[in-house]
């Protein structure tokens, strides 16, 4: 009889509990809904800075920013924290033209992709398409010396996740530089990585392996390579290209950091976001939006008086774009500082409609997440599965292994229209969109902070 | 022991049966993501004929459309059903100003409600704010004789779901201007009906009650609406306004109905969409979508080679938007042909990223759809909930009680962006989004088939 009392106080208990997260997730959700201030740093993020690659002056700016607003926020410290980053920038030059077997010419638009090298004036060469790496190594260097090799594997249409479309793609925009240097290419395009047809290229990084010639890489239309694919048909195609972009010296930079302080311990629960964008289009959804859902989140949690039990931080990490010196220091300076991380959350896959969260965990870690998550259904969160994490935040887990790691799962539909290209500006974001994702990074710090 | 080997073999079919299931639901999802044809269809709708209110020439074009085109699929049985609508014109006026205290004119976008009196040339009144037909109704009627009443309330932007919001504010449009009639109003303006602040108009439906005094109803853009709020609170402000939109004879229109003949009996399972929409725009997400959606599934199962247990028809409706003649009558010769109808599936809430269906029934029913829709969850179709099917299948539930009505559920955030406003256009139409949805109506349809 005296169990069952007892029993009966703790389900008393647990259900005020158990309310009392129901009700302060309502709370967070009313404020970015109805006073939400996402969308105006968004735009002032997008109109008054615009794009801000890693080095550049804008990126500087951005940081400034960043700083300003956290600080006019007063979190408990806000802080930059120094980071050695890579500066490279595209030039003034870049264009392409197609010769086709009528020796018709059209001109290209052109997007160098990132860390490439220049052409050192215009070239030339025949294309040779292929649609892999595999395909391109099946060729024997003669018929690939002197030529522009052109990967033109599209997204596959058949998947649902274009996330996952794209990571079966973006080898030839990774690697397909360094492969066709090993035969001798003089040059190597790729079709964009977009989800749809479009007219617009879409850049993004690449790399040199150590020892290969660099040539030049760059990105063409989804469009223009449609267009491509139809002149090959029907005879030798020749393309011209000119780009005069250029990597300099590593330069200083920062991560730009806000801290609530925990109430019982220091260990700490990260949100994060990356600050820089590529260096066309305004960052948008990539990541401006993940930047400014942090802060709100934030500054959310703040107004409505929450007092963390674990310290939180909320990082604007440099460099993702292009190196993730900035996902990497941190980690490396966690360690340095002995400090003890138990979850990151991190957003950047655009300002869409959240459906959950991706979990790097164990099973058992899902089925936490999973459990202590029902306070999120009423906002369509649920979507919690095994997935990933973020790449800022990815370099935390080979020093904080048992660390849970959360990334934000959105509508992933319009993504790669607009990631890295021009067409990634503050109009393509809905409002009520950033501001539920912003509502959703808040909600999942609060329970994690709650039941961690 | 034969029991468990009969329990087995039950088991191995079951399985054998399910995984047939989530095989055909993935090829109806290939076919629909990269061969579909509802994107296409949905350019033509819109552009070559474009808004298609009922009564007008563009509306009879369309129903030429969609015959040709579901003909052109070679469906079982193409048909047109004939019925009486009403026919409303919004004519060639249609402008309003607003002079504030400081004598200040300024013109507003004005839209006239659908089914309006016009005003008989200029109209003048001093405005008076209300947010609600409660708070008309507590004034006096001298407070409101001559004046006209506008009513401002706004979505509340705490709801999740916008189709919620919108319910919470319809009032307003559909009775405020009879409500403000009998206390001897000049006329009525509204705050449009919109997710967020935007610039142009939404009309939509209003109605007269018997024997009120038909007075003029508009929507004017929630910018409008804001500013006219701010110079409310800076003294008297008068509205003038002229609209010579007009109600004619009602005429003969029809529903396009298909047909796949059932193998097993004459059940009927319908989905369906509505062909009509407002004057404005292109009707592109209400409910050009839907159409095409409903269009594709069809033509999805018939390429598959389905063969249907139960006849499916596919019905697009006439008259949805002033008046749901259409669905009404569908019931009724439903009912006359002693037909009998299991189930029916609507698309009508944009063409945006579909999440599940909405289901109208019991409990057991709710129950019966989860189970049967767990080849859904990898589309990330997750929501199966009690709630709305939608206006057209709605009439049939009446003769009909124990069926099942489904309507799908998608990313609601957006719509009401657009809905029932010139911004309402093909461009905002996702391609991928759309065929998402076309996929979801047909592997929904599939799964009914063979499990009811």
């Amino acid at each position: 009889m005296k169990l069952n009392v007892f029993f009966l106080l703790l389900l008393i208990l647990n259900i005020g509990y158990a309310n009392e997260d129901s009700t302060f997730v309502k709370k967070i959700y009313n404020e970015a809904l109805v006073k939400g201030e996402a969308y105006n740093n968004l735009r002032v993020l997008c109109k008054d800075i615009g794009a801000r690659l890693t080095g550049s002056a804008e990126a500087a700016m951005a940081i400034e920013w960043a700083e300003n607003l956290l600080e006019s926020y007063a979190f408990d410290n806000v802080y930059l924290q120094e980071i050695k980053v890579p500066h490279w920038e595209r030039g003034t030059k870049e264009a392409g033209w197609i010769i086709n077997a009528e020796q018709k010419i059209s001109k290209l638009d052109m997007l160098a992709l990132g860390g490439s090298v220049g052409t050192g004036g215009l070239i030339e060469g025949e294309v040779i398409k292929v649609e892999s790496i595999e395909e391109l190594n099946q060729l024997s260097d003669q018929e690939v010396d002197g030529k522009i090799v052109f990967f033109n594997r599209p997204f596959d249409q058949k998947m649902i996740n274009m996330f996952k479309a794209y990571g079966a793609c973006v080898d030839q925009r990774w690697a397909g530089t360094s492969e066709a240097s090993k035969k001798n290419a003089k040059a190597v395009v790729i079709r964009s990585l977009a989800s749809n047809t479009d007219g617009h290229p879409h850049t993004g990084s690449m790399h040199y392996e150590d020892g290969v010639i660099q040539i030049p890489g760059a990105a063409i239309s989804p469009n223009d390579a449609d267009d491509l694919v139809e002149w090959l048909t029907k005879g030798k195609v020749t393309l011209r290209m000119e780009m005069d972009c250029k990597t300099f010296a590593d330069v200083t930079s920062y991560n730009v950091i806000a801290e609530f302080k925990g109430s019982e311990d220091d260990k700490i629960i990260t949100i994060g976001a990356h600050l820089d964008s590529w260096d066309v289009g305004e960052g948008a959804h990539d990541d401006g939006a993940g930047v400014v859902q942090c802060i709100e989140a934030f500054r959310i949690l703040k107004k409505l008086g929450y007092r963390p039990n674990h310290t939180l931080r909320c990082v604007l990490f440099m460099n993702e774009e292009n190196g993730n010196f900035g996902g990497k220091s941190y980690a490396e300076i966690a360690v340095e500082n002995s400090e003890e991380h138990i979850c990151a959350i991190e957003t950047d896959r655009g300002g869409f409609l959240p459906m959950g969260f991706d979990v790097v965990g164990s099973d058992e870690q899902l089925e936490f997440i999973r459990e202590i998550t029902g306070d999120l259904k009423p906002y369509d969160l649920l979507k919690f599965n095994h997935g990933y994490g973020g790449v800022d935040i990815g370099p935390l887990r080979q020093y904080f292994p048992t660390m849970i790691q959360l990334g934000l799962n959105v509508n992933s539909q319009a993504y790669f229209d607009f990631h890295h290209s021009a067409a990634d500006v503050f109009e393509t974001v809905h409002q009520r969109e950033l501001a539920l994702g912003a509502a959703a990074m808040g909600a999942m710090l609060y329970l994690m902070d709650r039941n961690l």
